[in-house]
């Protein structure tokens, strides 16, 4: 089956320089996909020469006139940029001529537009964002990372279904572990969400392993981990601040002197090696889940190779028919679940 | 002026075998303290027995029979255990007879233990736990840690002035710049409480700067970070979980083979260097911060050197008369606490 991805070619921080020289790249190792390229055409068109021949029936220029600021506001994005690359986009997949969307434009516009254009799936109340994070053990889905915050129960427990379905389109992995972010202490064990959010969890049909602490995280403990939207996008951003730290701290060390520059020449292969393993390029790609059709986030400041990896993501999660799954899967939950008794019975 | 701690010998993983040398090696370094060993007699004696006759006239041993265990519910601790180690040490503070306490145990035991027997400072509504963590630029203190979950704005802006107030006592810093933790995303940024703590914090005296990210923590934009105490902890135990990760995955890296060992010992100096650079030891002892008197928690695992960092934080508590500071500063809040307009006006 070949699966269409729109791409939305003018957003993040570099643009069609980046954008399509990565969809090139990603058409010559996915012989099953076509990308519709959407953006000014006058812009994308001296990139796309580079694609060669061989590719020429598997992409093709949609334009759009207008383009939606990194910094601009989400409500001027929504109400004022009707003819945005990222709002034509969306209509591409809303209008069933592409299977999926990809930009790597402002965040919160992407999550506006997409929730206006394409309507969140049946059973579920927010969308949400969904990331990949590296662990000792492979890696691990995180969700929420910021469109949500004041949670509810409910909503805590609809990321955990579509994180689990998540994992299971992309991961092949039927049955992964949902873990719930929480704090260790015995008697202030979580707040009265994270309790009732653990309640609904263990009865939604999931394989649920409880609650997690933060450094389960990178220790692989599930395969999901579950937390509102202001948790997990503090999570996240602490855990680019210290990974930047590190790496700064460690250039520092290897060039104090003639002696520790050498020592660093000599271990270069081996922190090459460590880098690629911890490389976040290959976790570009993060899923806004809930909606009806794929939708996937390249971070802003992606080069052609990280966002060569948010388009194989996206085109998986396509190929997997992603929403379909996940309306299924709340539907049963939703069956499943046996009335919790709250604090009012 | 000389100083006295009272120190719960018994108290984390190790105990008398940890905490004692801790103890010798702290006096040897602080000629103007006294330390109270508080725990079980027989247990201690041996330990001090390498205390030398130079340091004789500046250590005591106060007898405890009981001891809190790592495990052990706060309830358990509070009502069960009058003569805990933990307890005593809290009652020779209260008493007069000790300036600060020093414990490696159970932080909620410690945390309630230390509430019901010193009460907490006018003005504070709860104690909140402040940890400090390396920076880019030198190191910050974030707070709460844990202590509490779903906090009120006012408790927000109390932990801004509590924390000032520990920079100031510790750093000699007068004006230190504190941040309120919160997301960044434009149309979604913060939840009502941050929203309005912001507002509190910023017409409280302090230098505050406004929002923070979690990146900014390890930046060092700010010199207190403040947020509640479950994204506190989320965050904290998130960059264990990552610095753990990477310490694995560079020792994996350099034990590869014969080339990755050798590349590993030339390079083993430097290395060293960095990770002294970000020894979390040297930043052990959170203090505990709202309460009648200077509280320092040890992490469990503490060896005598991460220990002995937590007495040294204790001492310079004390002899900066922290709680009376922030009690003071409190006040002044207080006072120039405009009206804030709410949602209700």
């Amino acid at each position: 089956m070949t699966i269409t991805l729109a791409v939305d070619c003018m957003g993040g921080d570099h643009g069609p320089a980046v954008i399509v020289p990565a969809v090139i790249d990603f058409l010559q190792r996915d012989a099953d996909c076509h990308v519709i390229c959407v953006g000014r055409e006058d812009d994308l068109r001296p990139h796309l020469a580079n694609a060669g021949s061989g590719l020429a029936e598997r992409w093709s220029i949609h334009h759009a006139a207008e383009v939606v600021g990194m910094d601009e506001s989400v409500s001027s994005a929504l109400r004022n940029k009707k003819d945005s690359s990222m709002r034509v986009m969306a209509n591409l997949v809303k209008e069933g001529k592409a299977d999926a969307a990809v930009s790597a434009g402002n965040t919160g516009a992407l999550m506006a537009i997409s929730r206006f254009v394409l309507k969140t799936l049946p059973g579920i109340d927010r969308p949400a964002i969904a990331s990949i994070l590296p662990t000792m053990k492979g890696h691990t889905y995180v969700l929420d990372l910021g469109a949500n915050v004041d949670c509810t129960a409910e909503h805590l427990q609809q990321f955990g279904i579509m994180g689990a379905m998540l994992v299971a389109a992309l991961e092949h992995d039927e049955r992964p572990r949902v873990g719930l972010l929480n704090i260790g202490e015995e008697e202030i064990k979580g707040n009265e969400v994270v309790k009732r959010a653990s309640e609904l969890l263990r009865v939604s049909g999931l394989n649920f392993i409880g609650n997690v602490e933060g450094d389960d995280i990178y220790k692989g403990t599930a395969d999901v981990v579950v937390c509102d939207g202001f948790v997990g996008n503090v999570a996240l951003k602490t855990s680019e601040g210290l990974a930047q730290m590190i790496r700064v701290f460690l250039r520092q060390e290897f060039s104090r002197n003639i002696f520790t520059r050498i020592a660093g020449l000599i271990a270069m292969p081996v922190l090459n090696a460590f880098r690629a393993r911890v490389d976040h390029r290959r976790y570009n790609g993060a899923s806004l889940l809930g909606l009806k059709g794929v939708v996937v986030k390249s971070h802003g400041s992606a080069d052609s190779f990280a966002f060569r990896h948010a388009l194989t993501r996206a085109a998986e999660a396509a190929r997997e028919r992603l929403p379909e799954k996940i309306a299924a899967s709340v539907a049963v939950a939703l069956e499943k679940m046996e009335p919790v008794p709250t604090l009012c019975d």
